[in-house]
């Protein structure tokens, strides 16, 4: 988890920055010309120490007595992190998590675009899911994703299969993967791959519960 | 992720023992009954180095040649960590991703019951998931978290429901709270609290993308 990315921002970093991103996208929204890091912290849940060492690797940004102007620090937060880039990605398995995934009214504000979920089901197959993103056949998924230029390959199915689905969207060019499947995928060169094991952080959590005593 | 239990065992090593047990009870499963770290390692697309490493702060277990005897090793993981005691969860909202995990094969595997969902919707109450899971009102989750004996809350439900989700768990009882709205939520005292927000899952991977130049 304290894998440095080359900018020299850690990936626990980059998350905070995001999460301060969505906080400066609703200040804009709401016409708030600037902000303190006391403003700022408040609305993370966080304290403004930690939010003033975050920013400080950004650079001079602040002046005193004004606070942060929300616009520029948005736009350097962005520049800085690549976080607000708009992606493309695919999700592989239209099953429950498959389509919570693609339906997640989040991706979207945050840049993101899904733009199809692969299934082998042919009764799933030329359907949509909720908030409309097509349903593909897997059989076409390279062609797919060549033709949507996806960077970002979700998989969302059962273990057995993920290793296979994985591969194919490599295989097809996407350049990071994100896997669901209680199933460790990767390495591939040249690509980033997170696992993200449902079960496993609940399993962690009931350890955690042991340790405390409970 | 470097929060120390106070087994002095942290997060990132549970979780790999975590995927160790798992290795062993398959192992169990196909009667196999020793084995060396670096079948364990190959299993789990580790290295065996790793492996003993994590083994090692379990105390002396492996025999020279033998390598380890797999319900030995599983007992003691177990009795350490706390992984494997089971667990009675209960998940707030019956949509897509709520469902996902209600009926994840894996939850029930690793020795955990996922006694019900949660949901305010008419429509749903009263129903039941794929596997069987019954879908209670909402209204009545006081009472009935307390009637199960759930010790783990996964909160599963838009943003703007989460605090009131896990507000109502913790006033309940449960002792740890999953939370994959994208809305932080806690901390409560002598409550285990993990917030997994997936779309900043996705941004941060779309951050490492950018870091890495693509």
């Amino acid at each position: 988890m304290a894998r440095r990315r080359s900018t020299g921002v850690s990936e626990a970093t980059t998350q905070r920055l995001s999460l301060l991103l969505r906080s400066l996208r609703e200040l804009e929204r709401e016409g708030v010309g600037s902000v303190s890091s006391s403003e700022l912290a408040e609305r993370l849940g966080s304290n403004s120490a930690q939010v003033r060492k975050d920013l400080a690797q950004l650079g001079e940004l602040g002046v005193r007595g004004v606070g942060y102007r929300v616009p520029e620090l948005r736009t350097r937060i962005e520049g800085h992190t690549g976080l607000g880039t708009p992606r493309t990605l695919v999700v592989v398995g239209a099953g429950n998590l498959g389509k919570a995934l693609a339906d997640s009214p989040n991706f979207h504000s945050e840049g993101f675009r899904i733009a199809a979920v692969f299934d082998v089901d042919p009764r799933k197959v030329g359907g949509r899911t909720r908030t409309g993103v097509p349903v593909l056949d897997a059989a076409r998924l390279d062609a797919a994703v060549r033709e949507l230029g996806a960077a970002i390959g979700v998989v969302a199915v059962p273990a057995p299969a993920a290793r296979a689905a994985a591969d194919s969207l490599v295989a097809a060019g996407v350049k990071a993967i994100l896997n669901f499947a209680p199933h460790a995928v990767g390495p591939y060169p040249g690509v980033v791959v997170k696992n993200v094991d449902l079960t496993l952080l609940v399993e962690t959590l009931g350890a955690r519960l042991a340790a405390s005593g409970a």
